[in-house]
């Protein structure tokens, strides 16, 4: 998961990207970076960390009209500074910066057939792809440059780009896995990955924004001196749009794909709960990511949502143990069970997901513990998720995923829970009605309709592996 | 305002100490100090900004089985090292390392005899008199010195402390304005701010608490290698007990001065509910301190809550403006108006406290521009806040207090809403019922008893201007 | 100017090339960076600032028995984290990391070919050339490879460089412009750019260092598991090495191109006071560079030496003015003119090079008004710098060598001396006898014999513009 | 040893003590610290590292036109940040800072005097005794209270100090142990550790001093609104000036005590090279103490000076070793042995002093095995150091000190020299003649008469020991 943010046409670029990046930051926390042009060279700063670690006098090395930024997710393996995006190249069609949401499910074949060409790859993510095939291109013009790089980086993207020329480019995959959104606020054009941004940057300008639209999948917008102009070079059969977006990763305040992100995890809590009747007095939301299922789940059980668990702001990312031994009890500073609205009482909690069973086990544990509940009963808002994600969400591998191996039964075991329930695969889809035929919902079913277009198996691997070139 | 944590008899000893420090960060933001000794020398570490920052590895320059702890509020004035606590000092009976929660009102007559005498102060804290005082004492015995230095301070103080020689010591002024709490680990006894700090240790060391109660107002606690002795040495008339700690201070699940804060917060709620039909379509509660007040209110109003604002978990504190104009618009990076909710409908806000009238300006701007609310309440929690504290919690001066100048509806036209209610003072002392007669509510009533018995006037002033020794 | 460090077949390869580069830190001040290997994947760690400034920790994260190591000189332009060396790729033959001292004078040339084929460009470096040419290769033996490359480079370059199966590789252009020197401590292989290195590592490794030589214009040398193999592919008709190396660079106790610099510098200041009688008391040599030929000057002149300037050891690299003015005063205080020493005496200074003019008339001033010296003249060992070097020393533009537009009478006269004395080209000549042939003195004859070769005028652009492919 | 530097009536006072500290920073790296006044509250900035590290920021937060400024000498045991001066007191008196350079030694009689009348340390300081006699003192006369605390302190003592008032004090024990000199820039009045301060901010404010002289032993000077008061009120029999700030203290460009020290030293080398014949080809100074020596040594030796020993500028104190076994072998990386002129000949290695035999161990390894010296002869210019200082130089505890239970030859075995010759009492005299009567040469002789007048042994302590107040 990342957010890509770009804006034309503006004296401040660079402080407007920076700006937009604030108010994504739920969609990545392991680097910033943003880069500017005047249409001569291409100025880049990056750096690991938060926005707001990022010093704003960096701002002042970034002087322009034309910006873009990127946020970069924290995955397990390499979190270095040679990943963060932009990635910059010159090349003979001179400077451009990439800004990448998503990932290229073929990147290994592409690879390989870059390097059998000469290519140099100067980091490990598949975003450098795009440098390459963008140089190679042997098109003059930039559109049929993009469309080439575009049609053979397959899915999944969303992309936000600058040339040294000062021209922008925002691009989605035909089957627009990851959300991109544009509109103007004034006669700057602004892109961005949710639609919460464009409020941010209102407020910073004082003027509203017009003409918010998403960029539709398969299409792509260059901005330049001429104007925006949009062509729809890519296309696929259906699309295949992140239900993951909605369940977890974007804003609540965020419209994307068309439906109000809060509005979806209301309508998940209210189907969750006409499952069956729930054997508890209080129904409590687990902070942030299970809150708004509660609120529905407890309007549609007619129980009352108590705020029996409450999240430590204080307790920030940056947090060692004492002790050194690891960080798993984190989950036990950051939120804070109310004695005084559980104990004796049997709780109903709600969360969104179970992935690992492992922190859900602490909370059980802690309600009981310093609750003093009498009994704790998990609700979850989806159904059990069973398939990684090889479009852009960094889930865990298979291995890791408790109910790709295990009954809800058994999972209710392990956590300690009274009782365990998952909302039904046909209750999310309803939830996103009438949209449900365009979603990928590929970690629920572990049915993936793009790996099969690819040949690849349910891994990402070749079927039949092939000698590749060695 | 600032917490405070002993623990004593336990080989690790100062990481509890910054374990406990962890669950109370919400009490000092400042800075962070911890001493500890094994009876022979005291060493002490401390530093700016939160636990989190605090490096573990200090915790190895910490050993002893003997520990306290203390976390400083962020003031406007002075914010240096130099006031950072523990205070430490070496006098002719010794080491002594002092933790303070409260103010000493009466510090500007102590400190001239002080210096009167030969005293060599070295920070603006009023804490650094207990020193002193200690220093001076002629008493050859610990609890005979510190009963004469708790006379001479007379309030506001909760304060724990530790002599080189190993002892623990925990006393509270006679009117009991700040909360300290002692109980039972094992065989370690913990003295903290508030209990919610038992529940995490419990946690940490896998044991139940026992014996968790108030150190009562007046009381002295000595724990040695005797063991655990108790004397109520400090008398006054009535107890003054600091209502804003449950008002805002405290945390939601701890239980302060024997009332479970979140309850008494909903209590709130619901009587400022029973004032006056409510205008709105809905309540919605403002991130973190109204909403307990909320659920309350929604409760008895019978009108729904809807988490119509988020709060942006990842804009810290540190956050550093890029326009460096000014941070007067945090608050708009902090709080998200959710407009799939707020769109169209009366919106009814709740908050604990209104202040300087600022903060609330921006939010009901925000979410009538963001959100688009057709209409916007404000209902107050409490009565206007009326006069400055002198007794520990850091409030503005008295000019700076909106409703001390000012009617709600001057007020309410100010922060530009709809309509603003605050509750009564009579609802306020129901809310701590049976505990009302006990508790100070100056903040509400510019009436000051303490300062009346010392003789000073509502500014905290001598009421006659007496010559000084100069 | 940097520094270039390769350590083969040790446990603690990185650690040592570590220990190799703090004896080479004259060298580079501006950036460290270590990559190392196991034979299967390379890690590389690089930073900004002097070794010292490296924290050891991150060794930790450089395992492997195979290990090379740059410090980069601090530029004017840009001195950036992405220009640090080692520079890394992962391509068609695997993994390469580079570490370059000189300069290719040709790049721009190559640069538009490799562009022209699609390479991606991700520094301004042009070591970043020798990783396209590598990767664009054809050749399946790396031998042929890197004899393909060298070729295509010409010069300047001494060259170590790592492939990710563990091969380690040191390869210096045919003109021989940059030291490269190559030894045995115990079993392992070291090469370095100077030999200073072996003697550190030698005290480290508690063993003596054998065969230490040259690696020679246009040698490559191979190590891997088969052991070591040189071939010698490179060829010129004569070799033009730096004789600025002797003059400035290298450190005195170094033996480079087969002599001790120390000693090249006191024949410089013997042959300095051959030219004129010495108008002057005493000799003073300018800290550190002007040293050793003071020395010369002070044997051969009869006159006493004396430390009447003494260098401020504590005045570092990190200083910044407290008025925020400018950084020109800082000579003023690293040097410390000894009054007791210069007063009422007529002094003459030595220093090996007077570049821009300012740090000399600065000397000249504090020697006259805080040394209260009666006269002050000034010898400088070589003859006038009047051309940039485009081989790999940072020396200014033409336009800011002062030699290159005023005849020495001016120069003294702008520099405050009573009298100016410039060394011969012959003196330096025979200094460096009976290498005089072998030896580049284009910054002081603007003769530049590679150039010509190469097709380009004195300022190092193509004689007759090309339409290059744009 | 510390530095200290007061600057009285300029706009700019605390830069200008910022700029004088510079030029003392041989005197103390450990901690920095500077206090500014207008008249009327005194900000104080300290911290811990060399002037170069204190952010020029922090002098903004400074304002005044009086300021005093310390460096503090980094001492094995505590070195924290409390202990950085100056010190800091608000008292009866109102505010005083002070800076110290010197040693109390009586100091634990008088705090333990202190401590019984009701006094507080904060610091572990000899110097917080000034603060509490201050503080004590019932004289209304800023003069008359300092002739009091002077008077109690004893020695040794070189203050510099300032009131909240805006009033700037320089006063000197009687025996005049450390230096303190004071002088005129313009209308700006100055006071320093040593001179060179005064060269500096002549150039920095582009006037020349003048009055420069020493504040005598026994004498204070206070500078006030009404202009320059002096009076001695401090007596003794005779002086007892530090003889180790010419061996080895003082900057070699200093007149400390009426004497250049560099030609001090010189003449320490010449009568070395008296005592018999040298057993050498060469002489070679160990960098950068024994320069100076050495020069003396080779004149009137005739034998030739050598720089065959070079310090190895950018290995600087942060030095932290990537084995982190220990900073032992930091002196071998600190010198560079040049084999060129050290290879196969009889060397004289000249230094100041020989404390623990460790330092000379390693160069005297050194120079052999690296720079293959045929013989090494070891000459220190001054005699065995046999005992301990108690006046402010931090040599090492009597245990420590190899020449007070060793004889020269077994030291020189111990190092591993070929010989080793210490110079006699009698030409360390002579070398500070004609002051001979007035030095302190308590760490050659083991003499200590201040000590015997305070009737304590030759281990600073009470002779009889005394029963304490406990």
């Amino acid at each position: 998961m990342c957010a890509v943010v770009g804006v034309y046409d503006n004296d401040r670029a660079a402080k407007l990207v920076y700006r937009g990046l604030e108010d994504l930051q739920h969609r990545g926390q392991e680097s910033i970076g943003i880069a500017a042009t005047h249409g001569d060279r291409i100025h880049v700063e990056k750096q690991m960390g938060l926005v707001g670690d990022f010093d704003p006098k960096r701002l002042e090395k970034l002087p322009g009209t034309v910006a873009i930024g990127h946020l970069r997710y924290s995955t397990a393996g390499e979190s270095r500074i040679q990943g963060a995006q932009p990635l910059w190249t010159e090349c003979y069609h001179g400077e451009l910066a990439v800004c990448h949401n998503g990932n290229i499910v073929d990147q290994r074949h592409l690879k390989h057939e870059v390097m059998g060409l000469g290519g140099t790859f100067h980091t490990s993510s598949d975003t450098e792809l795009v440098l390459h095939l963008y140089a190679r291109s042997h098109r003059s013009n930039l559109a049929h440059r993009l469309v080439e790089v575009g049609s053979r980086l397959g899915a999944a993207f969303s992309l936000v780009m600058m040339t040294g020329f000062g021209e922008l480019v925002a691009m989605r995959d035909p089957w627009g896995f990851r959300p991109l959104v544009i509109g103007q606020i004034g006669t700057t054009t602004v892109v961005a990955s949710e639609d919460c941004t464009f409020k941010a940057l209102s407020m910073t300008m004082g003027q509203e924004a017009t003409g918010v639209r998403d960029i539709l999948p398969g299409e792509m917008v260059i901005v330049d001196q001429d104007g925006i102009s949009s062509i729809t070079p890519f296309h696929a059969d259906r699309t295949l749009q992140c239900v993951f977006e909605h369940v977890y990763f974007s804003r609540p305040d965020s419209q994307t794909f068309g439906l109000f992100v809060g509005e979806v995890r209301r309508q998940l809590g209210r189907s969750l709960a006409r499952l069956k009747p729930t054997p508890a007095d209080i129904i409590v939301g687990i902070p942030n990511s299970g809150m708004f299922a509660a609120k529905g789940y407890s309007e549609e059980s007619g129980l009352p949502l108590e705020m029996g668990l409450v999240r430590n702001q204080y307790i920030g990312r940056t947090f060692i143990e004492p002790d050194h031994d690891n960080r798993s009890n984190l989950v036990e500073k950051k939120l804070i069970p109310v004695r005084d609205l559980l104990e004796g009482r049997s709780v109903f909690l709600v969360d969104d997901s179970l992935v690992r069973a492992t922190t859900s086990k602490k909370i059980v544990n802690m309600v009981r513990l310093i609750g003093r509940a009498k009994e704790v009963h998990v609700g979850i808002s989806c159904p059990p998720t069973i398939s990684p994600c090889f479009y852009g969400v960094d889930t865990p591998r298979r291995a890791e995923l408790i109910a790709a191996s295990h009954t809800p039964d058994e999972i209710c075991q392990m956590i300690g829970a009274d009782s365990l329930t998952y909302n039904t695969l046909e209750n999310l889809r309803t939830a996103v009605h009438p949209y449900e035929v365009s979603f990928c919902t590929s970690c629920y079913t572990d049915l993936h309709p793009l790996l099969e277009i690819l040949g690849l198996n349910k891994d990402g691997q070749p079927k039949h592996k092939q000698a590749l070139p060695a």
